[in-house]
């Protein structure tokens, strides 16, 4: 089993695997020049494409762990909602109305985007390391869908929720079962892992992300139980919200770069814990990215970790600041630094991973 | 003693004095109908067009409190820096290398935004409440001085630091001293008390605001000892620096919506607390406001609370939506719930404030 999964599953090996968000993207040469010939969205729906520019980083700097390349606003497409890619994603007609959610399509497994199921069956055709599928949380894909566009603070959004809360619960209840339909097609294709991004949770303060966020989230999780496939979360700037983050059923918890990994793991002791090295770092000289990726990597003894940044691989990040993580992840042995904290009073020794608990489920 | 200054300084009374962050600005009519006539900076650099607006939500609601009609960027003018408002602030020429830091002027406390100190006065003259002065706290200055507009992660400011911390501290000191003589001048030409705004202080990892934002914070309050002018401190989405906030010389500590004053108030026992209703529920209907201001009220029981939304008011705001609030504020007696809380083992009694233990400097 790649150290990936076997970290995923639980395993706690000497070295931490290492994979980093959007590390398929613009910083890289080999991608802009894809990027040149075809559209954002053309890449998205075009299987070779997709799989290529998946691939891409893997290829240039042997991470652990391939992404797929897409987009999370995917699976709105084939609910029947136009969005343009400006490049953020704008919805030209926002979802706000009763009749607007109602209008709202719930296809069938395999009519949401096919490509992407032929993309992740050439990526597997190709890859020398596990696939991750992924897609957004339902309470990330509403706030898209009620706000039409970027924002600040999504007030629009926020306020609709307090406004008719029935009609949101409605709205959500549909996302949920579109976005269990397009992960189940996703595993279905051969991705061996699945990751949930929930980016817009952290505008919430928990009472409103547990009557919104969190039931949609552990409703997509709970369907999605298969022993072989660990299941991520990942909520951006929401340290406020990991009490209730702590009772989703993943076996991996994302942790943005502003949450210690020690406070995480207190919060959630029995997880795989999975970042969080601020992407800032990777634009400094190698000699600061590879000491605060080791500082991270400290922070994450304790318990099973896989590296990751705290958040998307900026677009002007240099080559040399990725090379200079991974060649830092790869030097330091967890097993060696825990006995060493151990022995120093500083760092409790790695304890054994917490027994995978989920039930077999026909997917 | 007014309520506001009372409950500021750290009295405990029985009704939570209210005002509202960006209670002056774009949801009346009122200042919209300013708006007509003068451009953005004009109104924040005409005395009287800035007494007029600072008073209008004041004449209209009702409020404990004035806050100055001004933007936060308003010292950097006497810096040399040009300010562009689009209307958002933009910075043409970002401040980067040790040249650029070195060519910022470091202006007299009678230099800095006279007109700031003009408007004060005539805002006293007319005002039937205390008054707050103002100023962004060093930290976010340097955010958009470094990055020049905003960004949703402010990445080049972030890697900024990292990469050149010392030009950073040489260019946090610069603005910690302007924004001390800023805030002398406003205190020396009537304000009440001061708020520091550090907006964007939520972008940094505890350790990260440790080094850069909070000695310059602290730097600025504890520069404005006078034992009659409370100070506050508001850092926006920022539960993960709590421990570090509560470090802060302020006797005011603003809350985020997204933190519970509850939480608030265990990390900061002595303080006076303010806020922090979403402002997205002003926007729904008028029993979810009254609803939601009274949890909020509750919540901020057991110990001095200035009554607030968690962030400012928002554009799209009804007037019915801060009246709501302004009743259920009014009708709230705090000695009398925190008696039945009690009574209920839910909530511990309203405790007496701690002394005010700042000495007595010449400002």
């Amino acid at each position: 089993m790649s150290s990936y999964l076997e970290t995923a599953l639980g395993g706690n090996s000497a070295r931490a695997p290492v994979w980093m968000m959007r590390q398929a993207g613009r910083y890289l040469p080999e991608y802009r020049a894809v990027k040149e010939k075809y559209d954002f969205w053309t890449m998205c729906r075009t299987p070779e494409l997709a799989a290529e520019i998946t691939l891409q980083p893997v290829r240039r700097f042997g991470m652990d762990a391939a992404i797929l390349f897409s987009d999370i606003m995917t699976p709105l497409f084939d609910m029947g909602v136009q969005v343009d890619f400006t490049p953020a994603p704008v919805i030209a007609d926002p979802v706000r109305t009763a009749a607007d959610v109602r209008r709202l399509r719930v296809p069938e497994q395999d009519e949401i985007a096919p490509f992407v199921s032929a993309a992740i069956q050439l990526i597997r055709a190709d890859s020398p390391v596990p696939l991750i599928g992924f897609a957004a949380a339902p309470l990330t894909l509403a706030t898209y869908l009620v706000q039409g566009s970027g924002s600040k603070h999504f007030m629009e959004f926020r306020s609709w929720l307090r406004t008719d809360p029935a009609l949101a619960s409605e709205l959500l209840g549909k996302l949920t079962e579109v976005t269990i339909r397009y992960l189940r097609a996703q595993v279905a294709a051969g991705a061996q892992a699945v990751q949930l991004f929930d980016s817009w949770a952290g505008l919430h303060d928990i009472a409103s992300y547990r009557e919104f966020g969190a039931p949609s989230a552990a409703a997509v999780l709970g369907a999605l139980v298969r022993p072989e496939v660990p299941r991520g979360y990942f909520a951006v700037h929401a340290a406020h919200l990991m009490d209730a983050v702590a009772d989703l059923p993943a076996e991996i918890i994302g942790v943005d770069w502003r949450t210690p990994l020690r406070v995480a793991r207190t919060t959630c002791p029995t997880r795989v814990l999975q970042g969080n090295l601020d992407p800032a770092v990777l634009l400094a000289a190698p000699d600061v990215v590879r000491r605060e990726t080791e500082r991270v990597l400290r922070d994450g003894l304790g318990g099973p970790h896989i590296f990751n940044l705290g958040h998307g691989v900026d677009l002007h990040t240099p080559e040399a600041g990725v090379h200079a993580v991974l060649e830092a992840v790869r030097d330091f042995d967890r097993t060696a630094e825990a006995a060493h904290g151990a022995a120093d009073g500083a760092v409790a020794p790695t304890p054994p991973a917490a027994p995978n608990e989920r039930e077999v489920d026909a997917l």
